[in-house]
């Protein structure tokens, strides 16, 4: 690499995720010889979608406005409340149309070992939205990990002091779709234990 | 997506090659969620690198000055031009620390049905250059694609009116450390037809 720009812009690619130098650099020899325009576009949106987005008052959610859409909908149920590990998410379930109720976003998860704990989650915002008891039913949608079970065992433990409040997590199991083949033994020993009746 | 603002900025990650709205998406809240300080860095290189980078006025590999670091260096052997396709070639065999001679980009193959000709990648310029008679050898390092192949034989017939520069090309064959399995057949028929005495 002949070039300190080059250079720089290379070591700026890699900070994305799953992005290495070589990646970096094709996407760096693509803009440049091919679409410099489209280049500089890229880097006109970044600066603009960083500077302007923020957390959602309500829900923690990113989002261009004080209150983020979601929050803002009168159609939404507002008796649902999922709690989600991050705004991307949020952006999932919604892709599924699944769901029409409002969502509460971590933006991390309960970790002692990298000093995570429910103040640095802010977890007492999620307290004050159950003190307004107008949320009927708690859905834990966090992530199947460790740090995800932790936390949703935590959220467990604040809503029982709301009995008003039901408290569900998401389904685990084999993936629609998927072959038992190709499931872990994680899952498959869990999807056993977690039976249905038919 | 609830946000313009992030839709836009999915869109314009979407022109980088091989990234598709999923990896987008992901590369935006990574940014948001984890490194906003490092989006605006990047969104700053990227706008200062693409500014800033245009063609070296010899080689026309991308620099930042107006003639390039290789071009510059008075060590390297002005009697040899290796003929690429564009700048990342030139890093890539630059990387190998292999060839001390100078480069030639070409920013392209010849494609008629694309209506790329011979002006288009002004290809004067390589006649230009020959003209000199600095240049003793021609190193033909295009791609060995079909593109690659008529562009280099273009290029064969203007290097043959100067009878003092000799014209040769990389080898093709099967990669080191390559197993003739994993080998494609034209390559592995172009190896055979293409064998050395030992």
């Amino acid at each position: 690499m002949q070039n300190s720009l080059i250079n720089q812009l290379n070591q700026a690619f890699c900070l994305l995720p799953g992005v290495g130098k070589k990646t970096a650099s094709r996407f760096i020899y693509h803009l440049l010889e091919k679409n410099p325009l489209g280049g500089l576009e890229l880097a006109k949106a970044l600066e603009k979608t960083i500077s302007n987005i923020k957390q959602c008052s309500i829900c923690r959610c990113l989002t261009e406005q004080t209150i983020c859409q979601i929050c803002n909908n009168q159609n939404r149920n507002k008796h649902l409340l999922c709690v989600v590990g991050s705004s991307t998410d949020v952006e999932i379930i919604e892709q599924t149309a699944a769901y029409d109720g409002l969502y509460f976003v971590l933006n991390g998860y309960l970790s002692p070992i990298d000093g995570v704990d429910a103040s640095t989650l802010k977890l007492e915002q999620f307290d004050s939205l159950l003190k307004q008891e107008v949320i009927k039913e708690v859905i834990l949608a966090t992530n199947a990990t460790m740090e995800g079970q932790v936390t949703a065992h935590y959220l467990n433990n604040i809503t029982k002091n709301y009995p008003a409040t039901k408290i569900s997590k998401i389904s685990h199991g084999v993936p629609l779709g998927g072959e038992l083949e190709y499931a872990d033994i994680n899952t498959i020993s869990h999807a056993i234990a977690d039976r249905k009746d038919i």
